[in-house]
């Protein structure tokens, strides 16, 4: 059961949205233009760094949520996300993905984990400079969500039917809430 | 020097904001709506949640600037900051806000370690499910600003009167960046 009352029955950080709609705006705003927006990486991949550090963070409904949003836009499915969960560094992803993947690992320790190291091994593998930063802040992002999610104790479904319907929602429609009917308007 | 080539010699966040405004409107709308926007909490507890939680993050340039906007909207000052940054629980705060504290630092080392009787604690101390849910997400997005600066080595000065005019700004203008000239509009 959630820290606090909330306003619905709906689970994980959509419960939260929908308390406070005030805060809901940017952060909607924000995992749709770093998770949709345009970009030379795909939807597939930034979902895929999106679930990576949730499960590296082990909340259960960010990495549950991400892994089949990932999974529904990347060619090797559900297995290749587990994969890259385990081990980014055998997971059949390109060298530039692996890269950026390892760079958002070390984001999740703390900013300072990042090294030179890192950035010069992804600028080498073809990363630019926005593909590195939307890493950092896609990895850092997702340590903010993960710790919003958790420290509330929002509902984590258990069946994964819940996470696969929330994907094709987020695949079809994005992260922006509905614009509101406008019949219902005043 | 940052870990990628920005477009500006702006230090810290603000550097990072310029080099991708696309990612630079949501999170500046967090923290205006998390930082200034309407709360019981005053403006300048919120950004002693923020300071503490970046002091805790060992991020100089956010706990600088956090500081330096908490000091310049708080009765106490720079020493009543300094004090709950070094210890919240001997620092001459109500028992809200040093229940709030807590549930902040919790936050920090993950979500799961926020505790029922953190929360217990808070209500008993009068906190509402709101300032709650607000604390909890201004140390989750401290957690993510903070890993966003430091994992791309933004610069962060060494002169405390750079921290000190920016908080003038901030107390004076917000967070969001300011509108366009209309002169220059189409």
């Amino acid at each position: 059961m959630p820290h606090i009352a909330l306003n619905s029955a709906e689970p994980g950080i959509r419960g939260l949205l929908q308390f406070r709609p005030e805060t809901a705006r940017p952060l909607s705003e924000l995992a749709e233009v770093l998770l949709r927006g345009p970009s030379t990486l795909t939807r597939g991949e930034r979902e895929l760094i999106a679930a990576y550090v949730s499960s590296l963070n082990q909340c259960r409904y960010c990495s549950s949520s991400h892994s089949a949003t990932a999974a529904a836009q990347l060619q090797g499915g559900m297995a290749l996300v587990e994969q890259v969960c385990l081990d980014p560094g055998t997971a059949p992803v390109s060298a530039k993905l692996r890269a950026l993947l390892e760079i958002a690992s070390a984001v999740r320790h703390g900013g300072d984990a990042v090294a030179a190291e890192h950035i010069t091994q992804a600028r080498a593998a073809g990363a630019t400079d926005v593909e590195i930063h939307d890493t950092v802040l896609i990895a850092a992002a997702f340590c903010m969500f993960n710790r919003y999610v958790d420290g509330l104790d929002a509902v984590a479904p258990e069946d994964p039917a819940v996470y696969a319907a929330g994907a094709q929602r987020v695949v079809a429609h994005g992260y922006l809430p509905p614009s509101p009917d406008p019949g219902r308007q005043g």
